[in-house]
């Protein structure tokens, strides 16, 4: 057997044919359904509790109480995009597309191609369904996520006027933000995790074109090197400062993610669609790394409030001792200081406010200066957005704001996972 | 042990510290010789002839006749840079540019950090040698390849015009070039590979650091998905259009791959420094997928010469069956059109010239018109930059030039591999 091509050190790849398997599965709206108990089995097991990360193999399900790719332990690479519906799209257009996103996501997690007939399967006078440039690759771990825009609330467009959530609304400006419309906002996005890039791509681009007509990209952004753990079997990974990073995430195994993450009923009267649903903020962060890597050491680590090697808090013990915000040196002064990152995003200094963080590192070319243009794609989910809200006022003051720069910004509801048979954003028009 | 946060499927990660490995290896120019010997045997142990590709704890050595990272198998991810040097830069600036890139690419070749002390060990009073986001990384099977631009020769700059190597000229204008100069050209290169980009970003941070002052980043593309093979035992992987590419390609195996790819110290009596090296050639070739997708499966097909589905010749078999170019169908029409890719690129209507291609596909987000900005960066070395120009001259009339525009364009001289103790360049100097 050949062996797989893109995920050289893994399991040989599985000997499926996309366009063999596509013969099983329902045509159009009957699609619906494909793969929702199929994949929920398949999810733990291909996680294996012993690596507890993902894998080429690994396959997730598209169905379930919540959206995949929140709780899922983070794959390494991500391309992301944001929509924007066409000014003449109709609600049943919205609808629709959500329909269509829903099959083809489905079809695109169980690692086969798009359609009826893939990419080869349609013969020859028409245009393939499918792009083609993921045929044979496993699944690779693909989530699809999708998250609806503050924009498609508001009246005159498509009649959702009363179902909006109270907390649905663009953020605040927040203090040194330099965003830019070109990468900020939009009605819809789409989150797209997998292990290998070329299978994210595919499913953004294959999305992108189902939405022809109805909505188009309004920007994207591809991320590697996840920048932190849903799960405490991941090890932490390191950003592009050299620091680890999201040693404090929350985590699937975590009592108090559940509570932290996912919206309730009970949250806002009016918006009881989004239950089980949650809240995804992201943030393009640029890193001015070239000023950060003139930075000594210990500024560094100040900034911080962690060492650099291991991860420990400044004020001792290993990369998961508890941080304490406390602790003061020989001198009297504190080990970890006012402005340092650890102490102002800390839980205790924001009213408790946590968040569950999925961010990526990114390096978008360079600028014309022959700088890196590179930085941190941060992503978080919670139940309400005034965690991030909150969270984000704090670092007002951090010292790290001197080298970075928050340049894209956008807040979606994400409704919750569908039914077999349904499609994700169904309790929104129920 | 903790498991691997990057390659999850893959052996676990190494227990490796990098700073601690630092303490064995020289200081400074002494630093030149790290890792010869060392990498030279591992690089062949880890590229495992069972799967033949590339992993996790591929190493390759940064010693050896020829610079790595050209017959190396391709890996998966790409961080191409290209460089000038500074205006004021002298002789010696180059020369000891060359040799800080040599010794901090054969350290980063091993999983190490750059410098004596890297990213945490230089004290708190100083700005870190290493960016440090590559700690506790496996080396990934990072290839770092150097090459030199025309512009390096010009009168009155480094007092090389009599080492210019006579082919080593700007490529000549092609039908349908539609260059950016955002995106072409540069004194120097710098091509990354691995099999995480996080290791690949890392290596050309790293180095456009090191050149602060000497050199500058001209342009840089990142890439994903190889879209050729260096090595029969690797599967042709698939292009942003969704077809195998690089089906023909040479490769280490085969025989005359070394006469087509390696310079002889007899091409070019002013040259003989280039001897063991080779000619690179990128061109950022920008898709326009959203018209291509709009193609009818039989057209896609007939444009490339190739069934879509296997890769095979449209004149029948499997995919790594010969091309018959003069083979016709029942109505006398040949099967491989006259205007077709695969005919235009083929050896025999290019008086024999061959290309070892090492292409990439990327996306850098999207245009402003809502279209990803998607495409292949083309790689090729060649023993002459004679071999690309016949080969691009002939596709002039490629009906695939409707849907690729090509935006970026670079040739440079890739000196020979170094000996340890020596350093990528030294030839041409001596």
């Amino acid at each position: 057997m050949t062996p797989d091509a893109r995920q050289p050190g893994d399991a040989p790849r599985p000997d499926i044919s996309r366009r063999g398997v596509l013969g099983l599965i329902g045509a159009g709206a009957a699609g619906l359904a494909v793969g929702g108990a199929a994949g929920a089995g398949i999810a733990l097991a291909a996680t294996s509790r012993a690596t507890g990360v993902v894998s080429a193999t690994s396959e997730y399900p598209f169905f379930g109480a919540h959206q995949s790719g929140i709780l899922t332990p983070v794959q390494d690479r991500l391309h992301f995009a944001a929509f924007d519906l066409a000014s003449d799209a109709t609600r049943d257009d919205l609808i629709s597309l959500l329909q269509d996103w829903s099959a083809a996501a489905a079809q695109m997690m169980q690692g086969l191609e798009v359609g009826e007939t893939g990419a080869t399967g349609g013969g020859p006078n028409r245009p393939p369904e499918d792009t083609g440039e993921a045929i044979g690759l496993p699944p690779s771990g693909l989530t699809i996520t999708v998250g609806v825009g503050p924009g498609v609330f508001d009246a005159g467009r498509f009649g959702l006027e009363s179902r909006r959530p109270a907390l649905l609304e663009p953020l605040p400006r927040f203090s040194g933000d330099a965003l830019s419309v070109e990468v900020t906002g939009g009605d819809l996005c789409i989150q797209a995790c997998a292990e290998d890039p070329q299978v994210a791509v595919h499913a953004i681009r294959n999305l992108s074109r189902i939405a022809f007509g109805r909505a188009a990209l309004r920007w994207s952004q591809l991320g590697f090197g996840r920048t932190s753990s849903t799960s405490t079997d991941q090890v932490t990974a390191r950003n592009l400062m050299g620091f680890k990073d999201g040693t404090a995430n929350l985590t699937s195994q975590d009592p108090s993610t559940a509570e932290a993450v996912w919206v309730s009923a009970s949250d806002d009267a009016g918006a009881d669609w989004l239950a089980g649903g949650s809240y995804l903020v992201a943030r393009k962060i640029r890193m001015l790394i070239e000023a950060w890597d003139r930075a000594q050491l210990s500024e560094q680590e100040l900034i911080i409030g962690r060492d650099k090697a291991e991860g420990a808090p400044l004020t001792g013990g290993t990369e998961f001792s508890p941080v304490d915000l406390t602790g003061t040196g020989p001198s009297g002064a504190l080990l970890i200081p006012e402005q340092s990152h650890v102490r102002l995003a800390h839980p205790t200094m924001n009213n408790g406010a946590q968040l569950l963080r999925r961010g990526f590192n990114y390096v978008d070319g360079n600028d014309e200066l022959g700088r890196l243009n590179a930085g941190l794609f941060f992503i978080s989910y919670q139940r309400s957005p005034e965690q991030f809200i909150q969270v984000q006022r704090n670092l007002a003051t951090d010292t790290l704001n001197e080298y970075i720069k928050h340049v894209g910004s956008g807040i979606w509801a994400v409704p919750p996972g569908a039914s077999p048979g349904g499609w994700v954003g169904e309790t929104l028009f129920a």
